[in-house]
């Protein structure tokens, strides 16, 4: 069978989308994934965890507060530590991803951080003999750690960090401070509870002077016994709208006194006399920030298909109303609003793969040519990533809203686990760089391009924004994909042209330049938009392109048709030049038979995520006399067997542990018998 | 001082703000709550809560799990009962309305359901002897009820209820049974834990024959012991993405036997000898669904307003990067981008409360027609209430949403209370009729109305859709707000035409008039959403023309100006016969100078809605060693010291009652002492 979901037992509506697909689950999984071993080792894997029953959830995580949350993960670090070697290739880092996605779930946990942000910061920051002193540490995780930038009145002006680190040559300390409560450290992962060190980032001030923010090695907490170092003021910052598995902190500094040595100083120094010994080049390195943007638009769009895989295998097995045949009623996924609700986004969960997969390959080229002295390519890929981070964000939380609503009622309980990952994927708007901010750091870089362009240097463009300087020609969208790659551009375009006039004319008429910047500024978010929109498009046609498999190239390129009538209807006004309403109609009409055409391979395509029961979580394991180790899955569960277990989960949930809540007996049976007297 | 928010001691940057408005918010709260009277009770209903300590929180809600969610709002129940007479005229619906806002907050309690559901089907549904039985029992509150008619398997089409009660004449019983899983009562809210009765929908079948599903009175819970009665399963459904306080329950009947009197017969009787008599007209009564969508406009737009009074207290306090002045961070409302995300949202805020008050009125005086034998607005306000209901939901979801990433960071953090008030507001997109069925009820009136022009009885229209049948006329949009209302009436039009067109051409192909109709389905909803955007429209520029007070209606009309830019620049696409490229280019450079001359009176537009900081939530009741009554909130508060509350309330958060969690020396303490060796 070309779907390899299909298992016996299963509830057979979904044996029947299954059967209708049209290529291999495996085939797909390998495109996706980039490789057929990675997504054979992806499986594997997720077997291989399956076996161990101490990597399970101890009960579904909704059922669980935040104390048994961290609980939870801290206690599943401990087991993932002892099983490593034998679950994955830890040199491997998908592998390792895989794990940890695999059995920590999304929620966050106590290392959450030290991984890939402590030990990196070390790596990059700290000299030589620092590394001999903390890194070995840190990886054989003698130590937790965290990286603490963000205060509570400071995000994404870093200038105006207030945290201070004095250096008193006397002792050879520094003496770091936090002069008022905006000063708080707020926000860094792991740090409220769980790390005893972090990298903190302060102002450097020596000899009465102000170098700006760099970052401090500093230990928190006592070694043996845990306790906060005096002086020290580290906490949590209270529940968030998700990742409650995690201990977001708080720390403040009341004069507390490193030793000189304790300033990460790969790059910058300070000698015994206080003497500030500046960094060879101080050109800005955005590479930290293009990597986990790059990675953003992978991880966002593996978001996004967890909800459909949920909503989508849903909509096979609910049945409601009447079509044809009055004598059933019909699936859900049957309603082309419930497929207009969905299958553009599935066309977008691969499209947002697809491109952070591209991205990380661009970072991973251009790493070579920085090496190589060639840093040209730098601002066109900070640029990029920029927005696409933006961009994928904001449809990654929308499509999960809409594929949670798909589920009618029950996708408002935490049975189908939706508003949780809508509340982990949504954070991505705001963490690593705001989406506004984002947006107008792109259109910095496009209204610097469509000036080149004026000036005569578009041969000076970097390759994505070539476009910018095409003329603009006569497009007839019965032509194929092109052309709707051609309307979009133009639309972009004219966008970042017209934003780029409006800048110029406020100058002119005796704005400043950051008064005008601010005028245009929704104009300008616009074209960064469909600058980054139109990247999307073109990479996920290119790959599709690329697809040598005629049953997977077929489907991909109806997924394709799907996603630009969607995209192009969507930024109609932006391309008037080009579209009339008329053949707005006429696309409209095309996205509705693209949908009808995917219809059948719908659930194939979401199964191709191959993304576990285990992964979707709403996991739990079932204690009854004679076993211990069912697993109950919830709406999304691969056999499709949503109703008893939805019931199971509901049963097991903690306020039916009595009959009685003792709060009826406290407060509501006494109002009860009181009026009846 | 105009605003009436202004008090010592608050945060300047808010102070400075109030100083800035142009009218006085007492007078404007008079006009968005439709009258002085109202809106001085709530002031001194809010007021005279404030000084009963036993009413506020105990902790933030956002600290509490669901048992002490539940236990809360038990305990509220019983305070608000002692002090209700003092607080309220409790035969002023909109008073009791104001008091358990306050009071219990949003996330549900365990007698949510008691007055707006189980006692107006008693109402309705029973019979005068039956009165005489239950009402009484019900408003003294001897017992406690719900309203159970959702099954896990059944949503929006009842005709597929599986709960059946068949009646036996040899005993003169009803069995209530639930013959299969997917019959199970499931999402009924206060079933799961705190009701002892309920009235249950159910099949009713006598001598052999199904007469659909009719009301019947059950008791579910004994009254001395509050223990689930033998034969009847009951509980909590388990936690949802709100509304935790609330104990939404599932409930099954096995061979459960009622007496036949509990057949709530003022409609359909069943006589002891088991033949049914039936309803003297079987017309469908749409009212209190009518009642309900009116009321849920008014209750939406109260959401918004909440989320938005946060985000723009705080966008006037957060500081953020530099315009003009260099010497000092500029208040985040002062960016473009920010103005965007928001101001429309106001706009919106007050457009759907000024609906929500005209469609209740509109409800009244349908309530009047009907009992003189009029129901010809009937299926008017059905369509319209049903297109109301999924439009505002949608869009206030969105806009809260945006309120929320409005505050970057922080807006994250519960403390924001935002992602709380989200999830309540967005249940509303899926409950009282899920979105996309209400926009193809008001679809099917929309088709039959244009049906009725092409057959020449445009004159039996309703006043509602006359525009259907009205000429396209040339519009000049520089000639103010009525040329707005064109282009939105054309574009409505259109595509209510162009849909129905779809549909008609469809069948004419062959296809049966289910298969057509969901062919035509996405165009249908562009057709619902259309026409009720253009009603709100029109209901906002009806009720701010009709002010006569100068400084209000100026500064409402400011806010009509940014909705009708937005809203048409919004729907473009819909109306390019009326708008050019260069139009929506003009339209957009309106919108932003629009967002610039609102401004100013942001704030005071906001605190207009007057909100008090208890509603916002957040609110806690502080402990030291001096007092213990102080509340603390954080980002909305009306003084606007954000930051210091921010730190006691994530002190005061619960994984900060100890230094070291047990969960660290448990797990992470070992694993790094064991990495040591």
């Amino acid at each position: 069978m070309l779907n390899k979901s299909i298992m016996d037992g299963d509830n057979p509506d979904l044996t029947e989308e299954r059967m209708k697909g049209t290529f291999d689950t495996d085939e797909m999984a390998a495109v996706i994934y980039g490789s057929e071993k990675l997504a054979r080792r992806r499986r594997e894997i997720s077997e291989a965890i399956s076996r161990i029953p101490e990597l399970a959830d101890i009960k579904p995580l909704p059922f669980l507060d935040r104390f048994e949350k961290v609980t939870e993960g801290s206690r599943k670090l401990a087991v993932i530590k002892e099983h490593v070697k034998e679950l994955i290739d830890e040199d491997n880092y998908e592998e390792g991803l895989h794990l940890y996605h695999e059995v920590m779930g999304m929620e966050g946990h106590p290392l959450a951080l030290h991984e890939v942000m402590f030990i990196p910061a070390l790596v990059a920051q700290a000299s030589d003999e620092q590394h001999k002193k903390w890194l070995g540490r840190a990886k054989r995780r003698e130590i937790i750690g965290c990286y603490a930038q963000t205060e509570m009145g400071h995000g994404s002006n870093l200038r105006k960090l207030e945290t201070t680190a004095t250096y008193t040559p006397a002792t050879q300390e520094f003496i770091l401070h936090t002069p008022t409560e905006t000063a708080l450290k707020w926000w860094p992962g792991a740090l409220g509870k769980s790390s005893n060190w972090a990298v903190v980032v302060a102002n450097l001030i020596t000899n009465g002077k102000n170098y700006g923010p760099h970052p401090f090695m500093v230990q928190l907490r006592d070694e043996s016994t845990h306790i906060p170092l005096p002086e020290i003021t580290v906490g949590d910052i209270g529940p968030k709208m998700a990742f409650n598995g995690g201990d977001n902190g708080f720390l403040g500094f009341n004069q507390f006194r490193i030793p000189r040595g304790y300033l990460l100083d790969r790059h910058a120094k300070v000698e015994a006399d206080g003497s500030y010994v500046k960094p060879p080049h101080a050109k800005i390195n955005h590479s930290a920030m293009i990597r986990v943007r790059s990675h953003m638009a992978t991880g966002q769009g593996a978001l996004l298909a967890h909800a459909l895989v949920i909503a989508v295998r849903y909509s096979a097995v609910r049945r409601q109303g009447f079509l044809e045949d009055k004598s059933r009623e019909v699936k859900v996924l049957d309603y082309q609003t419930q497929q207009h609700r969905l299958f553009p986004s599935i066309a977008r969960a691969y499209a947002f793969i697809f491109c952070g997969f591209e991205t990380i390959q661009l970072y991973d080229q251009l790493l070579i040519d920085v090496k190589n002295g060639d840093t040209s390519g730098m601002s066109d890929l900070h640029a990029l990533t920029s927005g696409l981070k933006s961009v994928v964000t904001h449809y990654v939380g929308q499509g999960i809203e809409q594929a949670r609503m798909a589920c009618g009622g029950h996708g408002y309980s935490m049975a189908s686990y939706i508003s949780e990952i809508y509340g982990v994927a949504i954070g991505g708007c705001t963490y690593e760089g705001e989406n506004m901010v984002m947006l107008l750091q792109l259109a910095r870089y496009l209204v610097k391009s469509v000036e080149q362009i004026k000036t005569g240097k578009s041969m000076e463009l970097g390759p994505m924004v070539a476009y910018l300087a095409e003329p603009d020609t006569k497009v007839d969208l019965t032509t194929g994909l092109a052309a709707y790659v051609k309307v979009f551009q133009h639309a972009a375009r004219r966008q970042a042209w017209k934003a780029t006039d409006k800048f110029h004319k406020l100058m002119e008429s005796g704005q400043s330049r950051d008064i005008a910047w601010n005028n245009c500024a929704v104009e300008l978010t616009r074209a960064s938009r469909l600058h980054t929109r139109l990247y999307i498009m073109e990479t996920f046609i290119r790959r599709v392109s690329s697809i040598s498999d005629i049953a997977i190239k077929k489907v991909l390129i109806d997924l394709v048709n799907v996603h630009v009538n969607y995209e192009v209807l969507d930024i109609g006004t932006y391309a008037l030049e080009h579209v009339s309403s008329t053949q707005l109609d006429s696309i409209r009409s095309q996205l509705y038979s693209s949908l009808d055409t995917l219809r059948p391979n719908a659930v194939s395509l979401i199964d191709s995520f191959q993304i576990s029961d285990m992964q979707l979580r709403s996991v739990s394991t079932r204690h009854t006399d004679t076993q211990t180790d069912t697993l109950i899955q919830v709406l999304g569960r691969r056999d499709g067997h949503v109703y008893p277990n939805l019931f199971e989960w509901a049963k097991a949930s903690p306020l039916n542990q009595t009959h009685v809540l003792p709060s009826v007996n406290q407060y509501l049976k006494s109002m009860m018998d009181k009026a009846k007297l």
